[in-house]
């Protein structure tokens, strides 16, 4: 399998620590896809991903797989029981909740704001912007991140008691707000400890020292 | 179970068409949030969906589901295997994310622009628009047509060669658009060929007619 990935990436670290958990890593080979020069804009790797969006999973067989929670969907049952999108049909069902709330209400949201009220990946790839949308995103995500602090105050992980899918979809997201800058705020003490518990854990901490074949200088 | 909706909502749709695959219709009730009213946005509503959005199911348990996504994850192995969601990691992977790209490029774009360049619900619903955003999204996803018209110009179904929760996505997509008077254009004959198709289809077809017991006037 091949990963298109930009390794410091918030979305790539999605299927970075899902490969670790499913201790996949060594399957995989990483292929670099420049954002910075907007590589993910081009013909070339739209037609991988219509989206222009990174990461993409391709398998042996030719076939592309874009979008985190599919890539993970894909990897979790790949060598037996899914460990990380629920074994149940409510554990399906809330990791899948917990995790699109994450997106839609702390990563999407930072991401929105960083492509549309901040420089961005620069004027040469944010041929659009909208800083006001990008303001009320911002917004968004701080109210956001109350809001998960309030779900880990009452449970261990963000779709019950045990770690899955949609921790990595958080974690995702205060990678990204780390980026932007826009810290936790200091009052989001229960997301302040679980974060500091799952930087501790060994598929975030390692995240960007995966083997990276493609990506060494040549 | 229980099923919070607005009977005529696209997204609704989504869920009403995958109980009705699933053959699960007699086993929920229908309970009618007023969209128009802005009942959705209310407190009470929030305390059962963080975002605010229908539909939301409600398990015997008082567990809340929200994000259709995640409700077809529960919906569809209920009562054994999953025919919506895929049966092998390279099918969950392929629908889950044929099923986001209809989201991002499509169903999700249309409800953008409906809600920010449109009146949408109305003055006291629409606390905040941003229309230059709205006409961006509406533009997205007439793009986003060409898109699936591409798609299944070369396969018979939006994954693949079955139906799949990615259908049901491009239907709300489709539902969505007939609302905002946003057409499918004319020379994406593959997406017009397929929308006629799934139109026949008895779970799109009586989505509407779905017994909804506290929907009946009293």
């Amino acid at each position: 399998m091949k990963i298109y990935d930009w390794p410091t990436g918030p979305y790539p670290a999605r299927v970075r620590i899902a490969l670790a958990e499913k201790n996949l890593q060594s399957r995989v080979q990483f292929v670099t896809v420049n954002l910075r020069k907007g590589e993910h804009k081009m013909a070339d790797f739209l037609a991988k991903n219509y989206s222009g969006t990174l990461p993409v999973l391709e398998l042996d067989d030719g076939t592309f797989i874009a979008e985190c929670t599919a890539i993970t969907e894909y990897l979790d049952t790949l060598d037996g029981a899914a460990t990380l999108t629920g074994g149940t049909p409510r554990d399906k069902g809330l990791i899948h909740m917990m995790s699109k709330r994450a997106e839609l209400e702390l990563l999407d949201a930072i991401s929105l704001y960083f492509h549309h009220a901040t420089p961005g990946l620069g004027p040469d790839v944010e041929i659009y912007q909208n800083a006001e949308w990008g303001i009320r995103q911002r917004d968004k995500a701080l109210k956001g991140m109350h809001y998960f602090d309030a779900v880990l105050k009452r449970q261990r992980f963000v779709a019950g008691d045990a770690f899955s899918m949609a921790d990595i979809t958080v974690i995702g997201g205060l990678i990204f707000a780390a980026l932007v800058k826009l810290p936790v705020p200091a009052e989001c003490e229960a997301l302040q400890a679980w974060d500091a518990r799952m930087q501790q854990r060994p598929s975030v901490k390692n995240r960007l020292a995966m083997s990276a074949p493609t990506d060494a200088p040549d």
